[in-house]
């Protein structure tokens, strides 16, 4: 497939809504980025990178952090992840306490803010003796996008670090409930860092393309997951990574994909390559909305999907 | 790929949780029937069909339903069927009503009962003048499983209508938000009618199959829904299929699914085959417990699904 | 106590908000009232009638008929009454079915919809073969009030039948719940009936005045609760008979009361007097915005209230 | 009327239920007490004191300091309060966070700890320059029980403070709607620091008499609260003071009061008197069993109630 060539349609036909949407408030240094951007890029299985727009430019990934998370958590603690979170789409905004009261301190997935948080907690759990999830997740993900020099932006750590009062309730919340074993001051500080990694859409759309790949990272040969488990993985991705609007993502764009409301989403088409765009606008549920119009569009042109 | 020494294999190894879990009994008529029954079968896109244990029997297909009449609204009306009924997952049992009230009468999809109920609405306006649903859904089903006796179980059906009190507040709830045209009565009576058509697995993998051929009855060559609409209603399957455990659903199998719980589901995989399996034992959220089982094994024995 | 001065006083100052508020507009019939009406009666336990404004204007009753209600089906059963309904502040809108979802079908008191639809259907089973609730009902108002000619208003009653969409899902779901015994439309046929009664505040005054006294119809001696029933009944009135505004209400004004989307309120000064006040505009919480007032301004001029 | 008579006759017939229900758990210190203890105690308008049991006791106050915690903030603050929290009873659980959401972080009313915790952060800014609300309180309690050594119980107070994660969570999600000025911690350790304060029911029943006397402390007349806020205050008592059984209590005993999880009571009789029974086996509802069950029998033994 001629993904160059599908690139610079989607970028063309995506140009008048472009900018549409509401750049994410709530974080003050996020407030400030300039909407009318729009990046994409694909890495192939053989690493080959095509891209258009501001593909290079670097932004906040925010919940994409969630996708690396959980992953290395997997990696590292197996099925029993999954006695500490569900695997449930949540049908509630992704910051709701509602459900957490219902089900008891049990997040329903790892990709709303509550499963994440708890993620963070297993991860410092787990590092706590080896210099932190800190540098830990960072060299993850470094090594996922072959790319060195990677790293979080203090001030966006630190502006979401100040307003973070609903995901310190969330925290506490499940300490109530004896779902969170480290402080939740540790958990939130460590947990803003995460959001706040730095990346585009190049390096992106390298990072996720084990997932295309039945877990192994093609250019190292490096095995993250097993076929089965980054299976599984895309799977979660495709029911619960674009908030509450994950049945109308797979309903119109019908990837496995994770969204973040720094505008970036990385998607995959199994066996074929790894995806980034990028584009800061948001629609209502918080995606972005050029982006999501984006890759319904390469969808559509490519005739590729997961059904 | 060899489908029956496939499904030959599956068959022997399910046979230990045969019978695990529980038939429904809240609807009198299917509790009397016997757990310790199991079936499955696969239709190819040329028509072969592979099958193995109790998969000629006949059972009620229940909410599997809700798969045909969506697809013949949307066959009739498109998107305007979206204006009615949502396409988010609803992360809570199939029978709340609770999310109905928040959502102002709107059903998150057309899978849990709230949305079916809008669904045989239309379906009722639709066919008002030309002899009632029962008749157009039926004969829709033939159409697609190329079957001419396929019926309902009246027994059935009218024990299912005695019982429907919640299908009756949710109907009534929808009518108070405008979100229903016909009389309560006359939407209970058509959707326990549906609920009750009876089929085996043989004929249910036979009637999916064009959702794995883009639309198409690959023997009438038929066109039902066009690629994108097939495409469409696989992922809602996906994302809302199995009730609350879909995510659980999607992450174990990774198959678009519709389950019923007279012990049915339905699944397919895009571009090879149909597939139905059923084993009348629930788990807790009301899907097939064996069925479960034995699709989980399908597609880790043929290494097959959408991820 | 000279009750006339006060209420002279009450008229005169409550002038400026009459007509303030809404008038409820759900039920077509009620939407025609006239908002700038007002009126008000005190009846005291020698039988004394004190009265200002439109206070023989009749007008539709609504959900002062659940107090009616239940006091019947108190005085006919006792505290069986309490096994199939509660007696705690909804906190939630008067017609939410979320509250009912949680605590499986028993309504939280007698005095939301759900409520009073679960007291008619006792009374209906009651009076099953003795003609009816509707004489019932009335004829044991007509005695409280002293006077033969009340009835209720055909019209209302079919036009809030008609709309009562909310209502019958109600009563379905409790219906599931196995906390209805008589047919859903027979339940709302009755309830709408019993909601149109057409009543003057004079009327209404006088059918209240033997909570005032320990139970007993001061007039005819007539004991119709014993004093501790009647005492219970009014601690009913306070902490549930106004909507999810009770706590205001008894904050503001301190006296057992129970209002209606008439407009009307009843209250009551124990050991003292009957009290109702009308005025049809209605603030958020469905309670009419001058009776409220008009009711405030009664107990700071007299320096009466239960506390 | 002979209240010591009426205290010894409650106290004999409470006695088959003493210790039934369950002493408090959550809070470590508190599940030490032996459930076995009862006292009660009247003081009237005079100042006489009327005691039965364990009257001299003292125990934790708990949430029965929320009531002077309000009594505090309304006489500094008057109807200011009411912008940051409501007046009507919840409808839930003490420690919901469902409602909160619902309600966009303003708490129902200042009785559910929600509601406790922003009238703690009132008085913690009110007092930040002068010396902090741990003194603030406790001078007022002292004040108004006319008693120099009343203070808290340290151990009490840090076992509660470890175990206030669901605090916590309320305290962060109410400061992520920006209702609640000051630090969560501060705001836990001074709301737990006030629960941990230690009283004897004579103490309690002098400290509340105010309020059955239009506000005055009857004998040193200081004017704590004029005679409308203090009636007020009876209202909220009445309709919110009992947690989420405030409705049955009403219907059940008719005086407004205020209970507390180490099992005490304070109620009071308009014009008459100030009440305090205590005895640490809770009902369901975190109220004090046979507390409860005494209250009633004093109602029912003197003929007096508010209705």
């Amino acid at each position: 497939m001629d993904y160059q060539a599908i690139l610079d349609r989607v970028h063309a036909a995506v140009k008048p809504v472009i900018g549409s949407g509401k750049v994410a408030s709530y974080i003050p240094e996020l407030a400030k980025v300039a909407p009318n951007q729009f990046g994409i890029a694909i890495v192939d299985l053989e690493g080959n990178v095509y891209q258009a727009g501001d593909a290079e430019m670097s932004f906040s990934i925010q919940s994409i952090s969630k996708l690396f998370g959980l992953t290395l958590a997997f990696h590292l603690e197996g099925d029993s992840v999954w006695s500490r979170v569900g695997r449930e789409p949540s049908g509630t905004p992704f910051n709701s306490l509602v459900q957490l009261e219902q089900e008891r301190g049990k997040p329903r997935n790892p990709f709303i803010n509550a499963g994440a948080l708890v993620v963070t907690d297993m991860l410092l759990t787990h590092y706590a003796s080896r210099g932190g999830t800190e540098n830990a997740l960072i060299k993850f993900i470094r090594k996922l996008a072959d790319k060195m020099d990677i790293g979080y932006d203090r001030a966006v750590a630190e502006s979401e670090q100040r307003t973070s009062h609903r995901n310190a309730a969330m925290a506490s919340f499940m300490k109530s409930f004896g779902n969170l074993n480290n402080d939740v001051s540790d958990v939130i500080e460590a947990y803003c860092r995460n959001c706040a990694i730095a990346m585009n859409c190049v390096d992106l759309a390298r990072a996720v393309t084990f997932l295309a790949n039945h877990g192994v990272v093609p250019w190292s040969s490096e095995k993250i997951l097993d076929a089965s488990s980054a299976k599984r993985i895309n799977a979660l991705m495709l029911t619960c990574g674009t908030y509450d609007a994950a049945g109308d993502f797979a309903f119109r764009v019908g990837l496995p994909a994770k969204s973040g409301v720094g505008g970036g989403i990385v998607a995959l088409m199994p066996g074929e390559c790894g995806i980034c765009v990028w584009s800061p606008a948001l629609e209502a549920s918080g995606n972005s909305y050029a982006g999501s119009v984006a890759l319904e569009m390469l969808t559509s042109m490519s005739g590729r999907s997961v059904f």
